[in-house]
C-alpha cells in the first residue's frame, strides 16, 4: 500500500499533478466550473453541482425560513474550505503532518441596506473578511507560516475575492 | 391571512424592511456573517454556519473523494442563490408574480496550475463568470430587465465578486 499523509495518498496526488502538468486539455478542463440554482419559492433555492445538490435559504430576520445557510454565508464557507484544501495540499507536498485544523471566518458587509433598497450609500458586498487558522502540528513556526503564506497566494477562492471578477449576465424570458 | 406573492408574506416582508430601516443596530447586525470550517482529513471539510452544517470535498481528479461540491463550485452556487433571492425580492416589491426561475452559472478560472504550484503565470481565481437567468413570468420585457438590472446592482455576492475584498489572515499554532 502506498504512503498516506494527512489522509492523502501521496502516489495518487503525484499522479494527478503529473497528469495536469503534462496535459494541457486536462488543465483547461479544470479551469471551468458550473452550477445551477433552481428557485423553490420565497427565498429558498436548490443548487445543483455535478451529482450533488443542496439548499440555500435566508434566516427569519431576512424573511427566509432558515432551512439552510444564505448566499453570503456560503461565500465564507467556500473561502474557509479553499484555504483548508490549500493548506493540506501545501503541507503534504512538504511532507508536513497536520494533526488538526480549523478555520474561523467573519465577513463584514459594507452596507446591507443597499440590498434592501433602503440606502444608496456604499454597496452590499463584503468589504473585509477575517480568517483565523487554528492548526495543530509539530512543524516549526517558520514552516507553518510559509505554508500559510503559500496557501493564501495560491488560493482559488482567495484570489477570486481579492480581485475583480467580470460577471457576464444573460436573460431568457419565458411566458406562462 | 395576509397577502402572499412569490411564496413571500408581503406584510412580514414590509415589517422586516421597516425594522431594519428604523433600527441602526439591527442593520449593523445584518452586516456581519460568520462561518467555521473543520478539516475532516484529506481534502474534505465540514462547514458550520449557525445551526447548519455541510461538507466540502474535491472531485476525484483533484485528489478528493467527491462526496460534495468543492470550494469554487460553492462560490458559483452562492452567486446564483444571491441573484435568485434578489430577483424575487425586487419582483415582489414591484408586485410582479414570478412563475418559475432558474440560474445557470459557468466560471472560468484564470490558471488552475498556479493552485497546484505548477505555474507562476496568472492566478487561480475566477476571471469571468457567466450567469444566465431563465425566468417564467407575465411581466413585460422592460419590467423584467429593470428587475434583473436592479438585482445585479444590489447583489451582496455580486458586489463581493466584482470588487476587491480585503482578507485579513491570522494564525494560531497548537502543539500535539
Amino acid at each position: 500500500m502506498s504512503q498516506q499523509i494527512n489522509g492523502l495518498d501521496l502516489a495518487k496526488l503525484r499522479e494527478i499533478v503529473e497528469l495536469v502538468s503534462a496535459n494541457r486539455e486536462k488543465a483547461e478542463e479544470l479551469n471551468v466550473w458550473k452550477a445551477r440554482v433552481r428557485w423553490l419559492g420565497g427565498f429558498r433555492g436548490r443548487a445543483y453541482i455535478r451529482d450533488h445538490s443542496f439548499v440555500v435559504d435566508e434566516p427569519a430576520d431576512l424573511a427566509g425560513v432558515d432551512t439552510a445557510p444564505n448566499a453570503v454565508e456560503y461565500v465564507l464557507a467556500a473561502l474557509g474550505s479553499c484555504l483548508t484544501v490549500g493548506f493540506i495540499l501545501n503541507a503534504t507536498k512538504k511532507n508536513v503532518k497536520i494533526d488538526d485544523l480549523e478555520i474561523a471566518l467573519e465577513g463584514k458587509i459594507d452596507n446591507i441596506l443597499t440590498f434592501l433598497g433602503l440606502s444608496r450609500e456604499g454597496h452590499p458586498g463584503y468589504r473585509e473578511i477575517k480568517v483565523k487558522l487554528y492548526v495543530k502540528t509539530s512543524a516549526s513556526q517558520e514552516e507553518v507560516e510559509e505554508i500559510w503564506r503559500e496557501t493564501f497566494n495560491t488560493s482559488p477562492v482567495g484570489n477570486t475575492l481579492t480581485r475583480n471578477v467580470n460577471i457576464i449576465p444573460e436573460l431568457s424570458i419565458h411566458r406562462p
